[in-house]
């Protein structure tokens, strides 16, 4: 039997607690022992989550479950930074197990936690901090532990897909998107984290550290979210044959990986642009598999709960198996030894020597809209200054003639160079024919 | 260090160790310990194929793998069931792991097999079984192990897959796009298993096994090829709102299992139906996670060895940890031991109470295409016929007025019985205004 405690008695921990209930007998069965939910930490243990828990469970003191010398595995779900990094270091410290749904917490301190981890010999699981429903560390960890991985591009926040999605569907204006995307409770009043990357980037530097063997590198991912995206963007980029979605980007290149999340312009024939409203998918590309796509929902009470179990699970076959071994070695005095733990939470041992390349550095093909005033001459002068800069055009669409007013201009690249691409946009923007700032986004896919 | 014995030097032997040793250094920088190609052996070694080994690898003999004392895991990659079984029974009583990618084998004797492994306490992987580059035996043991499975659909054959495809593409009639595929080394000289199912059929089994812990049951699968489709069908279907795949589909309701593989009509706006060329997807519900989606290559060289190394990583793994545990323990004399292997075959161990159900007893809606004279009174005959047998007609297509010729009459249904439908055909077919045999489709999905 292995003794779990849960902090944190939210979505999640509802979701986990009634999963560990509700499929104990499933669950033993497959597994060959059994898993007791023995703690619930809340600061509120009334309200009603419409979960009938055994007696005795539920505590408002986090203690009680970090100091019980029974709990084997500490379940962390209350998520933000402070005081989920002071329980989560404290069970390390009392050598218990760790599990976390706590995406932000591991992207920002996770190099401290998991080293912290690996001197008290005890694993963290962090697979419901992605994707909560699609079991992609797991996959990326041991699946897919043969390849060489070359790029991961995920839609790994439901929010901003959803939103896309319905100013793909609709033809409505992002803040109509996002209304209905809070009115449908799948944006939160402050949507920031959601629109603007952060959520998407914090998944994305646990991704890159599990593909690349780096460290977790959230502050050197490239961040920006949908907000500029209109729904005439959208309409162009269809015309052009691709989709917009928000996309986390992984991808090594000449020793370096880019890391990146931004509103991407992706073939609307490839697999992952057919992956729509708060549906999560990530593309992950091997040296020896090829292409690979999984999909599945990425938040939620039960697909958390659902990789919350998955990692309980897994910690748990270890705990179970060192002790049989110790058993049948007749140490039986010694206890349950974890040395298991060195081979998984394998976040900051032996990194590789890859560097992250500057934002500046990476090369695309672009989407310009350009506001310029409807005057002849205007695509040569703009032409013009990207032919400067080495930018050279693939297509360019200019639809609705309103002489003299600001009109928009599009344009879509052949590959270019970040660096270059800001330096003609900075000018481009100082000439006088144009009325208001470029915006651009990244194109993937071959060139056409 | 773990040592590895290969047995089959064909596509995907070549393709497992041009991984081992191409891979070498990322992997055992990932794991912490090195994997040891020790041994091949094939009847050729003589053929080029274009990959350098150390050497000294090379043997005619399997014994050669069999009984060396320093090989932990074998990996028999030859196919077939002779003498494929025979080698890894042997390694099995030899107490050596074994690793394989043989799904015909694993179908049809997998029990015997699985139970001679834990009677040896050595694991059995098979993840190159099903679908080689989706690590879908994992994802659905381990990944998705706190869910109740719902409904596995998988269309996990890319040579059938790669013909309806092509059929729908280019509208052209099944032979051609089986030529095509033969062409294209899609498809072998003799492609019988691919297009009647019984591949697929193979690997259901394995996937039912896992997902619902019953016997392999590959007898009791349904089984049914793609080649009376026709491009027509494809057409109908597609103006119905469809797209024709062959799915293995197993699914559990009432407490009874459905296990069968057929060409079925899914709505074209699921995501599984967007899944073409020669590419395989596996769609699993769960209980918690609802509804996900893997994707990727099943078949080939580099993607299926991935599989093979992932399970050898696996596997390693308690070779090496249970070795530190005993040495930890200061029991070095007692060699390493592979308790741990109980928790991991579990395709014999406490199988649940669950039935299969009958091919007659399914429901589904269907597709029919009758060839009936175009004359009065037709469709109501026919639709006497059905109605009698409760089966509720949905839409009808009738096109191409050819008065007193055979022309083909679509029906689709509301839910239907499989066995009602078995008989009304029959009756219909032996109508006089009846050409030829009726064609029926089953239809995945919500009732429109």
């Amino acid at each position: 039997m292995v003794n779990i405690g849960i902090i944190g008695f939210g979505t999640v921990g509802t979701g986990t607690a009634r999963i560990l209930l509700g499929n104990k007998d499933i669950i033993s069965q497959r597994i060959g022992f059994e898993i007791n939910l023995k703690r619930i930490a809340d600061l509120d243990i009334k309200k009603d989550r419409g979960i009938r828990l055994p007696e005795g469970i539920l505590t408002k003191n986090a203690d009680d479950v970090l100091n019980d010398p029974e709990i084997d595995i500490v379940v962390e779900l209350i998520g933000g930074i402070r005081p989920a990094k002071d329980f989560i270091l404290k069970a390390i410290r009392n050598k218990k197990h760790v599990v976390t749904a706590n995406k932000a917490l591991l992207a920002t301190e996770g190099n401290e936690i998991f080293s912290e981890a690996e001197k008290n010999e005890v694993d963290v699981g962090f697979e419901a901090s992605v994707a909560g429903g699609i079991p992609i560390i797991k996959i990326i960890k041991e699946g897919l532990v043969a390849n060489k991985v070359l790029a991961v591009y995920g839609i790994i926040n439901g929010t901003s897909n959803y939103i896309l999605t319905k100013m793909t569907d609709d033809k409505v204006e992002f803040s109509e998107a996002l209304k209905e995307a809070q009115r449908l409770g799948y944006a939160e009043a402050d949507p920031t984290y959601d629109i603007e990357g952060i959520d998407s980037a914090h998944k994305l530097a646990i991704l890159a550290s599990l593909s690349y063997s780096i460290p977790l590198s959230f502050n050197e991912i490239y961040k920006e979210g949908i907000t500029k995206i209109t729904a005439q963007d959208i309409e162009f980029a269809w015309e052009l044959g691709y989709k917009i979605k928000l996309l986390a980007i992984a991808k090594s290149l000449d020793s370096k990986i880019e890391l990146r999340v931004h509103p991407t312009m992706i073939p609307k024939d490839y697999f992952i642009s057919k992956v729509d409203g708060v549906f999560n998918a990530i593309y992950v590309q091997g040296d020896a598999v090829g292409d690979t796509l999984y999909y599945g929902r990425g938040a939620g009470d039960m697909p958390t709960g659902s990789a919350v179990v998955a990692d309980i699970v897994d910690i748990g076959k270890k705990i179970v198996t060192s002790y049989k071994l110790q058993v049948t070695s007749h140490e039986k005095n010694s206890g349950p030894q974890t040395h298991i733990s060195r081979l998984n939470s394998l976040l900051v041992a032996r990194h590789s020597s890859l560097k992250i390349k500057k934002m500046e550095d990476i090369e695309a093909m672009y989407y310009f809209r350009f506001s310029a005033f409807d005057k002849p001459g205007v695509l040569s002068r703009i032409s013009g200054v990207l032919g400067e800069y080495n930018i050279s055009i693939a297509s360019v669409i200019q639809k609705g003639r309103r002489v003299g007013e600001a009109v928009p201009l599009i344009v879509l690249t052949h590959t270019a160079r970040e660096r270059d691409v800001i330096k003609a946009i900075a000018e481009i923007d100082r000439l006088p024919i144009v009325a208001d700032k470029t915006l651009y986004i990244r194109v993937e896919g071959k060139e056409q």
